[in-house]
């Protein structure tokens, strides 16, 4: 994809948002909108709406504002939401389980096809019908199935040894659920969910509200 | 906190992670730090670091960088990490039992106090030493515990009720775990946990290294 090169990473990550407003409002049948109406919408302002949207070409047009589908189809073209990705999860607790469940992900593109964890307890089990497998078997299963992303869900002490694991079978990316920054290769790409980030925020509006 | 006003939304997004991170480098006894090693960290723009920190005042010196200690005053200060927050998890289900679980909160300033549930099955249990309790009941906790944050890990037919029940009782922070965008009044302030949202950027940066 040279030509999505120079769109930073910051623009990068507000695209699942647009990519779920815009979704939301073909399902309105709403066929254009104004950055300003998108900006009172999604609480960003509009000149960085302006600013992102023009990153990758010139939709919005004076006085008409945005094409709803076009730009839609744009953004699902460069998050790729018609790739697939196979994913497996490692860790069968509690946010294993949740993660196993979230119905979401596979009409997003990401399936997951196999659950891996070390206690026999559970091994052997199902989740929403996904097969638990033990972690003994993880280089065999990997060797079958391609897969590209690892989801950890494992306890914080086990995680370095884990994230270790899973790429050193091969496998290139890595959801990281738990707080630990992970130093892996170069050639590993790791997005890491930091829940409290996001509870950060809400604690912040919460106080700048005076509540 | 009339004086943080003009800081933009956007930087505030960014400060947990600042905050995270001058965390990990005051554990280390790192006592100072450049915009440009602070940005190889963090895979930030050094130019990006310094316009997101002159918001706040100017902590960086030219040829020194930044004072670690002093960066990380200011933040905490800003975030208000030394408030505490009471909360309820609503949906005792996967989720909410991770997030029962999940250690990290209550360092943050997040207290859980309480899980409120709809299953007879699960009522009266416990969850990490925290009650479970009748969502009928919700309303007389709230009368008697100052609640401020109502998380929300309920299944999505039903987020939309239970938003506005909580938020009915006096409840002014919703964290909500559903990929529903809720519509509630001016005076309730939403975090919405997009989990796909990190997948899907995680999707973008394998596909851009050609995996």
């Amino acid at each position: 994809m040279p030509e999505e090169k120079k769109i930073s990473m910051a623009v990068i990550r507000r695209l699942p948002r647009y990519f779920r407003y815009l979704h939301d409002l073909l399902k309105l049948d709403i066929k254009r909108i104004s950055s300003r109406e998108l900006s009172e919408r999604m609480c960003i302002t509009a000149s960085q709406i302006r600013q992102d949207l023009n990153c990758f070409g010139g939709f919005g047009q004076q006085g008409y504002g945005y094409n709803v589908e076009s730009l839609y189809n744009e953004i699902s073209r460069i998050l790729g939401v018609d790739k697939r990705f196979t994913c497996i999860i490692v860790g069968a607790g509690n946010m294993g389980t949740a993660l196993a469940n979230y119905e979401n992900f596979k009409k997003r593109g990401f399936d997951i096809v196999a659950i891996f964890d070390v206690d026999p307890a559970k091994i052997g089990g199902k989740i929403n019908g996904i097969d638990i497998y033990s972690m003994d078997t993880l280089e065999d299963f990997v060797k079958q199935h391609k897969v590209d992303i690892a989801m950890l869900t494992v306890p914080n002490r086990t995680i370095t040894e884990v994230a270790e694991k899973v790429t050193s079978v091969g496998i290139k990316g890595i959801w990281n659920f738990s707080p630990h920054e992970l130093r892996l290769g170069e050639d590993v790409v790791v997005e890491n969910v930091h829940l409290s980030d996001s509870l950060m925020v809400l604690g912040y509006r919460l106080r700048s509200k005076g509540y």
